[in-house]
């Protein structure tokens, strides 16, 4: 009976485990534990994105097969990397590793990023009180009663807290105390009172905590006594119609002046208000309840939120006005949360490195390493870190707002009926595409963005300079001129379309694309030359940013993103800006590393460097001018057949 | 020749000297020196102000005049006292001390008080920087730029200091610090830089300390560099017309809600900010120079100013809503001065015993000595604290505006032409009195408020119960009957009026002064007797209260507002709550010890005592029902024929 020929097959690092017969896939194996492998084609072994590595029963499978190779690079097949949806268990049991790179992320929206454990430590802490009645023998004021049952009963010290002033005044706490029977909840931020509530309100207790991005907000409503996230949202950032880029608005404040500074302002809390209303909803959670917040953000963005005024910052030598973390009281601000909330925007560096990427050092704590490491934080501003505990540097570069979807014709954002995944068979030229929650097509996507010319360029439909090559017009009906005259490439069809429309990506989209990749790696190359590392000195590199880990590493690996690393050194860390943004919301110790970080980390400013012009004109090249910079795509476009021996790019005859 | 027979007179406390010839009389003396000596009656003799003890050559000056046995009592005697315009020099030096009681105030308004030595270590320090300017090796944020230099240049915690939110956004600091060539001033408040100047200002710094009573204001304008007061101003407390004590005022707000409380905060507002322009002007100061002010007054007066809900101190068991020293943005209280500069008022006791009182337990710091002490800080709500080192007690009694001048017919505060001192020879019956300025006379104000009972009694105007004796009007016209059908005694007639019409005081004004002094005398004598004490144990008592120095301690003494203890007994600090105040002004030490003080004191409240009512009755009599308590009063009572050896009082026959 084969039913009783089964072999135990274990999936790291979920640590799921079952017994499944030979011939089961490792793919249908997986989805039976509730494993999540990415894949688009659904299993045809087209798509490659069901890389799994094999830890034990490897040499069980049999030899690599074509679909595998055209996916796999060498160093991978060395790794025992294979397809899930190509392997079947064969007499044997099966250690399968997934690795970051082919898991599904869960949500659509990447507002979770890298979990680091962090102890609660909140600055904001709930204390219910019972207080003794007023008598003649015991005639301390309300406040005092109040602090001394709180240094009694919970050793606070009594003699440096004081109640927030409106609390007694606007809340009218005289009033409220007796009204309560004298039972109350203090709520503490710090070493003030900020609110006493009437009653025992001890177990609600939340923060909010939110990534100010140029194009998107994600905002975490929090449980401050746990730590853990209840509810999660986000938004794009309304302040793009003022200026796609930073740059763009900060003309726009210099030209309207406070006006202007008051748009902006308004624009992007009336946006984190939605946010906050959307999670309270979620979570049933009142705004009230929000006693904390935590802010990250580039300098624009900490400059367009708190009003400071953004001129010398795009000046060089482009001082911020503020390095430190900021508290400033949410009503100041416009913010809904409790009214005496105060909002702690995290500590910058300098031009435009800001609290994200103080967020992305502290959640990989680069700065307590070893080993050298290096991040990336994707987005319209793309931040770039390098180093170790010796000393850690930071750089910025203008990357535009391109894989986040805008000024791409069909770009969207990742919503329903997005494109967000995109495969290319090299030999049919078979195209597959996922969209968000299965629904017809609307848009393309940032991750997709990237797919995109990677699949198109290992496919051959464009050569290493982003141009689609004319002749490959015989071998695809996909590949056309528009009515403009402009290539294009069509991905999704009108009959699939929810539009009716077909949903091609332009030769202009590709030039965006391509513009937005080498701001990215010239700033990365630029940082490793400047410290003199070159990326074998690399023990891991962090990828981080809005889309986190819904894009490819590969794809942006192929298209030269970043420099090129064997694939186990890329760790997807997701938003971790926003993960940083909840470090601090939960505890005070990680506002004081935070502190410390922006202290320690010593920021360049490259974009004025000589070499910045030589080296973004070699980066627009796919993946590079120079091939030898990327031996493992050289490699697999080589056995593609698209390039020969010296490096030269093969056009169809 | 007597041009060669000079011999020293020297002045104590004051040291001045210079030799007259035999025939000279102290108070001429006195004059040439430049040494105040009291005198109403302008050196006839009569008025007995001009009391001064002989320290040497008392043996010279030949025997008491019968004009100095009328003024003198039996201790006074026995220490050598004698009036200054009655002894003259004889053939020997002299030397002389002038006690408080004798000494002429120099200013109308006792706003300066009692000064306790305090070293200036204020809150707010002002510190210029000249700031290297950026440049692409030196990148640091403007924030930054600033806190360094505090650092590097002045040793100030650059880690803990941050710059003030509004200063940055409003002030649009960076545009002024380029404006300013980056040469500008911090005002260090604390851990904030408040404000930052452009050029050097740190000369100018300037602070605000206010007595708020319930009847007067008394403001101090500082330049807090020095620790020197730059101008005075005062003003009549502009919520008298919502309640002239502060219970009609509680009343107020609690049928007026919060519109009341309005009301009331923005009336004592108005008043301070009408000072601050006063002092300003005078001092030649911008009010924006004003980074800092401390505030004073009784539990009600804190309520009112800070808009705390005052219902519940006004029922037992009485407590305050917060008893500790609170800062409070002076923009949020609509008080003029920087914009970010906050008030501090100092903490409170319990009751209606307020920040006036701990400003006097401050200054005359009871709580230091090995012996016990009482203080009496006379105004509408007078407050009272007994003890030493080991225990201060304090309580307050609602004395009422009577001294203040209030509802007393023809009351006017200390102004020009306020009636201020009035003596009554004992036999003659002359009146003599002094106007302030020596204008013509438009109302009596508090010090003669205080003089004209005691002086009644002594001449058998009135009796011990404090009503007129009908059958002096055959002794004098002064005393007769009104329109009304109310017994009166003219002060002042038409003719010497500025108003064209008679001053006098009424038999309603009498009664409203002694139930005034009742209530305060009960007071103090309940608080001696909660603790175990009689007068006898008190080393010091001081006087403290808005007309301060003005009164006569002795004329008090007579008419029984307070314990009768040896003349050398009294000490007067003026307006010790505004002392308080200034101290706390200046330095953050002696906030400390304000908040230890209010601590460390227990506050009683007497009025509930079952004894008050009885004891209150008592003290209606002038002195006092039982003349015992009254040694010197009754000896002075007995010797000018008031009183039989019973303590029966004669009336006239």
């Amino acid at each position: 009976m084969s039913s009783e020929e089964k072999y135990e097959v274990t999936y790291f690092p979920h640590g799921r485990r079952d017994f499944f017969p030979t011939g089961t896939t490792a793919m249908a194996a997986a989805e039976k534990l509730g494993v999540d492998i990415s894949t688009v084609c659904g299993g045809k072994g087209t798509c490659g994105k069901c890389k799994v590595r094999i830890d034990e029963g490897y040499e069980t499978l049999g030899p690599i097969k074509p679909g595998e190779t055209k996916h796999l690079t060498k160093d991978m097949i060395e790794q025992h990397y294979r397809l899930a949806c190509l392997i079947k268990v064969k007499n044997a049991p099966l250690k399968i590793y997934v690795p970051d790179i082919s898991r599904v992320g869960k949500q659509r929206l990447q507002t979770e990023g890298l979990e680091v454990p962090v102890t609660p430590k909140p600055m904001v802490r709930k204390y219910f009180v019972k207080l003794p009645v007023p008598t003649l023998h015991d005639m301390r004021a309300d406040e005092e009663r109040i602090l001394d049952a709180l240094g009694d009963q919970y050793g606070l010290d009594r003699n440096r807290l004081r109640i927030d002033y409106d609390e007694i005044v606007k809340k009218y706490l005289p009033i409220k105390l007796r009204e309560a029977n004298w039972e109350v909840t203090a709520v503490v931020w710090g070493d003030k009172v900020m609110a006493v509530e009437a009653g025992n309100t001890s177990d609600r207790c939340y923060g909010f905590a939110c990534d100010i991005g140029s194009t998107k907000l994600a905002g975490f409503l929090m449980d401050l006594n746990h730590g853990k996230v209840v509810a999660v949202g986000s938004r794009m950032n309304p302040q793009i119609p003022m200026g796609e880029d930073v740059l763009s608005r900060i003309s726009f404040t210099l030209f309207g002046g406070e006006e202007a500074q008051d748009k902006l302002q308004k624009a992007v809390v009336g946006g984190i208000n939605e946010i906050i209303d959307e999670c309270c909803e979620k979570a049933g959670v009142k705004t009230d309840e929000i006693y904390e917040m935590t802010y990250v953000g580039n300098v624009a963005m900490q400059m367009f939120f708190l009003k400071y005024w953004p001129k010398h910052v795009a000046y060089s030598p482009y001082p911020p006005v503020v390095r430190r973390g900021v508290y400033v009281p949410t009503t100041r601000l416009g913010l809904k949360g409790h009214p005496h909330s105060n909002a702690y925007y995290l500590p910058v560096f300098g031009g435009f490195v800001g609290a994200d990427q103080l967020a992305c050092i502290m959640a990989t704590q680069m700065l307590e390493r070893d080993e050298i490491t290096m991040d990336l934080d994707i987005g319209t501003n793309t931040e770039i870190a390098v180093g170790n505990k010796d000393l850690v540097t930071c750089d910025s570069c203008a990357s535009g707002p391109a894989f986040e979807g805008m000024e791409i014709k069909y770009g969207i954002r990742a919503s329903t009926g997005a494109i967000e995944k995109v495969t290319i068979d090299p030999s049919s030229l078979e195209l597959h595409y996922r969209t968000i929650e299965d629904a017809p097509a609307v848009g393309i996507c940032g991750s997709a963005l990237i797919d995109i010319p990677a699949e198109l360029l290992k496919s051959g439909l464009i050569d290493n300079k982003g141009k689609f090559v004319e002749k490959m017009t015989k071998e695809t009906n996909r590949l056309r001129k528009s009515k403009e005259g402009m290539w294009e490439y069509v991905i999704a069809w009108s009959q699939e379309s929810a539009t009716g429309i077909d949903i091609p990506i332009t030769q202009g989209d590709l030039r965006e694309l391509q513009k937005a990749k080498a701001a990215m790696h010239t700033g990365a190359e630029l940082m490793l030359k400047y410290r003199g590392l070159t990326e074998k000195d690399l023990d891991k590199f962090w990828l981080a940013g809005a889309f986190g880990n819904y894009i490819d590493p590969e794809n942006a690996r192929t298209i030269g993103m970043y420099p090129e690393l064997p694939t186990e050194k890329y760790v997807f860390v997701g938003n971790a800006a926003g993960t940083g943004a909840r470090m601090a919301l939960i505890s005070t110790e990680m506002r004081e590393y935070a502190e410390e970080i922006s202290r320690k980390v010593v920021y360049y400013e490259l974009a004025v460097a000589k070499e910045f012009q030589d080296e973004y004109a070699k980066s627009n090249y796919i993946p590079h001018q120079d091939f030898n910079k990327y031996p493992l795509t050289k490699d697999l476009l080589y056995r593609l057949g698209r390039i020969d021996e010296k490096n030269k790019w093969i056009y169809p005859e």
